[in-house]
């Protein structure tokens, strides 16, 4: 049911280019907000009218005046929020005027103000993650091209920044991908549990009941059924575990795009170059500058989303049936969470499609160590010839020579008597000590 | 499989009330963490064994060598760890000395430090978890009896530290359990999914295939069936869903837990005294003081759950095969969010069990406001006797009066001459004003 | 120097009551940080003017062109800043070609996008912090009113939610004041400390030479100079203190003023109402509530400061010469600060100079518990006429009588014959036990 | 004053190799904090006989009592703390029992648990800040050598991973310096304020009185006398400035280590190479793995401490006359943070004093590019010879061919006849771009 973002409204901001134009910009946009502020006001008047508690004409007065966001005034609403602390007060004054006489009085009846920004809130977050999960999807198919591709493409596994044993590309893009597909998974489940508030002024749906509801309790079905969320179980005015929910697919998922984005970081430096972005961003004065922009925004998005998801997780201990700050607290930060995730699935989904692969240097890389780069292998091998003991002698000996005299481990132990019937060739070359890379893709590729 | 917590490890700490000596805390001591640490080294050992890459007598030689903790010197081996960073290359070489010849070069063979540490972590974070869901379990338990027998118990809603409407202290529980319920469903979920990991220097699996393995693919699944974790699809090193999954269902478990001390720090001030914990901490010079210790502790670890979570969804973006820093700065946040979690739970259990409700207090708070804690409810009614605008004009004058007067507010309505065939004394008792309280708590009781 | 807040962008949002329409607001939107933006172009061009190195028609041009940000279209910027990463990149471009020839070549010569970036979002902390501190002001002085004039009244002292033994209001409020001087301290120290950013395309200045300059590393004091900032000793695109002393200062204001947010909001319970903001938002269903906005809304902030300083004080470790992330991970939660910090300043100038104190029911409340908030003193007074075991052991017993039989201790003890020379009138009245309130507010009164 | 830590408590943990065996851990210990307890409490009565109000003999027993901290059991208080939830109460029966009579009556007299545990959490952080400078200093004199000698080393400067312009090894070093100077300067700041805590239960002093005290405020200038530690000017139990400046300090101390670390491993991996750590981590089965795990250590502390601030900033917003749950929760993140400086710290003297530097490295980086390293110097100086136009269109055009054919800038540019006259030699060496690198540091190690 959730409706498209605003054009009207992009959301951009000088200090943003990581969520600026994105859909996830629009969606969570000062008019995207009021939107949703009114959508929750109309339903609810509609919501009372299904169930006869208000006349049809209320309902379809009340939403034909909510229909349009621009015949409100969004900053004299932020301002005239001041003074009792959340917009909705103010609102709900305009929207009874602009319903005016007789239907004006069913708007907002019953209900209190979290009600309804708790469920603007929860549509904002639904339409925002109903445009995120696309890009997500996008970027998981070109994952799942890269490490296809790449199944077989080898290069040096990294660890603590020192090359450690050969790896694959395609291991990688494959460990990028299931990445995406965790943060999916947690986004989607969570989209299919939003919830809309209903509970009055203290949750016990009481002013329903004083307006005529003989059983007040079916009204928050009938309100999600207007809105496409789910009727929750009990008003959560101070159960906050939807926003919490929210907080940490999102943070999962910003950091799951963190990890794709330090990963081509690195990659993709002057001295390693394994990597480029597609479209790098550029410098007039330095041409050879070929900036990772995307996987810098994804990064910064990712360093902030951790303490906006903590924020949200601490207003959980929410005194009383509404509490004096733990709300508040919560509105900007989780509108922040969803952008910053929007934002860096949308540059993701470019990077990942745009994403340049150098084999040949991958490649090149390998040669780095003078081989070395599979001494754990021959520490395995040549334990069985050798004795461990003499193994890892020769082999502490042979690293040393490697760079001291600028060869090759392969070319030293070639003159080791006692090695001459091992298949050297083939033991030290680190594209043949991928060992389960090209499983390991296959089967996470398996993965949908 | 996973084994009890050591009772010779209390893990107490001075400044730790909030878990010294609780289940968790023995869960995740310097000792607990030794015994997981050989727990991991020697199923890797067995795993090897039952694949026919080891002999049987070195999977028993490792394991025996492994089963006493005690054996090792937790200090020194923590001292070491600072040579190359982890606590793993001193454990390595101890038990490999412990376990001698000939069997000794089956310890940790083809793994890196990285498999060990985090199979580790997970199985103290199964054990912990495993002690702390009965305490979630016996928390539920008594809040649903509270919920069962405060179904009617009228008390005052608050809304921004005011009151607002009436609701039920049933409800209030119903609501903490709810929410325990869903701290539970979040921490079982994650616990069904802690995985082993295993894939060596830089997760492709590669010297298990130099010792010997045709296909090492089959080798994390026979080292979860030693451990009772479960197999993952691909190496997690850098991968690190597992550990921000446990960030956020323990964050979510310790707001749960906070909301429910909150809610008992205010209800049990000096002022309000509407419930009490059933053996309040002390003071000898000060012998009225009964404090509320148990909400108190577990208001604070609410306070540092989000931040430490943050800490691990931060590490998500971990560069390479092996990050340098981000793994490492997962390993304490880790256990201090098992800990402080744990503790939360004995602590909720305890305070849940022991809670002492003043049913007599509540509802003499419902007057303090001269009736006006149901003005919302006469605003309903009274507009279609008097008309919407001299309704809301009489209620505000009136409202003025009670306060000016001090005077209730049904004394004043009843010398309102076209009110006289209202029933005013049922519709200003506030204890007849608490809407779908019992409808919802019946409901909310439903949930297992 | 720093130039007021516009007043066309007020920088509202529907979300964020604590700061829509403040003077932090307006001196942080959007408009704010084109005007800053461009006020760093033009006085980078009049500091290289006013060194010789670029003509002073030169400078006089650029400064016309950046005079107006109503002449650039922020929103097309903040859309084309994705492109490179940032806002600077795309203002170039248009303020070279408001420029126009010949002097167009002039704009940002030497300079990087971080020279500018930096030394607007100091610019704009700079005004920012010159409009909250008058509102610290205003707080500190309405703070010192109440202490004075409440130097004598009576309160219960409160911990751990229980009354302790009694203190008085001049004593809240003088703490209160004293931890608004501190972040005047801290925030006035920041201010006088915030730097330009000069270094070229990697800090060395290099560029500047390259156009000319002899000695460029005076170039960074006549830019401070052009623009009322100090001058740096190093340029510091990764040397990031100023940022995180920033993030320190405005987490501690945000803090201070939290804390007393949170008093008021516990004193101002309906149970309690020994004090109450003065003038409440209203519910117009529920008259009788006066909802302690102002202080909500500063608890919000305190809730959301100290996560968005984490984020700043994380982007300390920024590698290179300019980081990919951290960097960019700093705008955004700068200007939240910013705001959050200026919102509340305004909130608590409004809170503290209309605060309406109860002094009655302070003195009311210390008989609540039955003059056992006097028992320390008793336990101290009476052990020397009784002997310390037996005074204690009647203080437990009375303390049990009082509860029990709804008598004050006072009167219980004038039945105890060993104590009828003690002036029991004075020992057992709770205002004639506050210590050394009166002399601790007086001295804390006389720090300026 | 402050003691020399304590050698038996070496405070090590098998999850913390960062601080393991630091001076930090043994300063922070279980033993360090019981210590520091027991000396709060002797310095209460010492300080309380300096006035008069206790004998000297009472002074000299408690004293005596509280010399050895051996003599009490930790675990058992730990354990002991849940039930008033603090370490001061279990403390102070046994100390009492300690001393025995006739002077056991004058321990803790007056004072509350607050009072002894906040003095004590000062002198804890007093004392491990003492600790901690010193390798501040060893830090900032390693780095001045570097800065020095490598003050004309030309290395590539990187931003957004990218080479851009050349700058050299001693301005880097020189950056480093500055930060832990201004790391040592706000240390040592706040170390000078570390004030005791004195209050008794309410903070007004009161019980002092009671016991005989004519003006008790003298006595926390008594107090502060004893413990070598500042009178603040009003007991701070919510007032919480003091923890929040050690958060704030301590976070930049370790971020400001962050960023030396980050650069570290940046500069050493294996495609770069530039510096390495003097003893890295080794591996025994990769023997050319030298892994920076110092660096590792700080980038880890740097990565958790802002989280750990975040939680104390948190706890400004503390309620009442003692917080129930802001108090507590500040306990263990603030030994965190100090363990988590006070390492960082000795790891950052180790890196500093052993960092091998490979000028030919840096060197050889500067020719990555094909000499556009200094384009933008070319950029500049070319322009009024060929035309501002003509100049970039020429340059843009040469650097695709650098690549493309794989010459160098310098040789193509020698190709372009209108540049004849340039010394192209000396315009396209890179090292001689450097700026004002050398002028820099020199200034920057000006700074003491």
């Amino acid at each position: 049911m959730t409706s498209p973002a605003d054009p009207a409204d992009t959301g951009a901001s000088l200090l943003a280019p990581g969520w600026a134009g994105s859909p996830a910009a629009s969606a969570t946009g000062e008019r995207a907000y009021l939107r949703a502020l009114l959508d929750a006001e109309a339903a609810l008047t509609r919501a009372q009218a299904a169930l006869g508690l208000a006349p049809a004409e209320a309902a379809d007065a009340v939403s034909a005046a909510a229909a349009d966001p621009a015949a409100f005034d969004a900053q004299s609403l932020a301002e005239r929020a001041r003074g009792g602390g959340n917009p909705v007060i103010p609102l709900v004054a305009d929207l009874t005027e602009a319903v005016g006489e007789p239907y004006g009085p069913y708007v907002h009846r019953g209900a209190t103000s979290q009600d309804i920004l708790d469920t603007a809130a929860m549509l904002v977050a639904a339409r925002t993650l109903d445009l995120l999960l696309p890009d997500l999807a996008r970027t998981e198919r070109a994952l799942a091209r890269l490490a296809a591709e790449h199944r077989d493409t080898p290069m040096p596994g990294r660890t603590l920044t020192q090359h450690a044993v050969p790896t694959a590309f395609g291991l990688k893009a494959a460990g990028w991908r299931s990445l995406v597909l965790d943060a999916r998974d947690r986004i989607t489940a969570v989209r299919a549990t939003l919830p809309v508030q209903l509970g009055g002024a203290a949750g016990t749906l009481a002013a329903f009941g004083a307006y005529g509801a003989a059983d007040p309790v079916g009204l928050p079905a009938a309100y999600a059924r207007e809105l496409g969320l789910v009727a929750p179980l009990l008003p959560w005015h101070t159960l906050r575990t939807p926003v919490a929910d929210l907080a940490g697919a999102l943070a999962l998922a910003a950091g799951a795009l963190g990890k794709i984005a330090v990963d081509v970081l690195t990659l993709s430096r002057t001295e390693i170059g394994e990597v480029a972005e597609g479209s790098g961003g550029g410098s007039s004065a330095m041409p050879h500058k070929a900036n990772p922009v995307r996987s810098t925004l994804i990064a910064a998005a990712a360093r902030r989303a951790p303490q906006l998801a903590a924020t949200l997780y601490g207003s959980l201990a929410a005194e009383d049936e509404r509490p004096a700050g733990a709300w508040h607290a919560e509105w900007e930060p989780l509108r922040d969470l969803l952008r910053l995730a929007g934002g860096a699935a949308r540059d993701a989904a470019e990077l990942a499609e745009g994403l340049r692969v150098r084999p040949d240097v991958m490649r090149a890389h390998l040669g780095l160590t003078h081989g070395l780069i599979v001494s754990e292998r021959l520490s395995a091998r040549l334990a069985p010839v050798l004795g461990r003991a003499r193994a890892k002698e020769l082999l502490t000996e042979l690293a040393a020579r490697t760079y001291a005299e600028d060869r090759d481990l392969g070319e030293l132990l070639a003159e080791v008597p006692e090695l001459r019937d091992l298949d050297l060739a083939a033991l030290t070359d680190p594209a043949r000590y991928t060992g389960a890379a090209a499983t390991l893709t296959d089967r996470a590729l398996e993965r949908r």
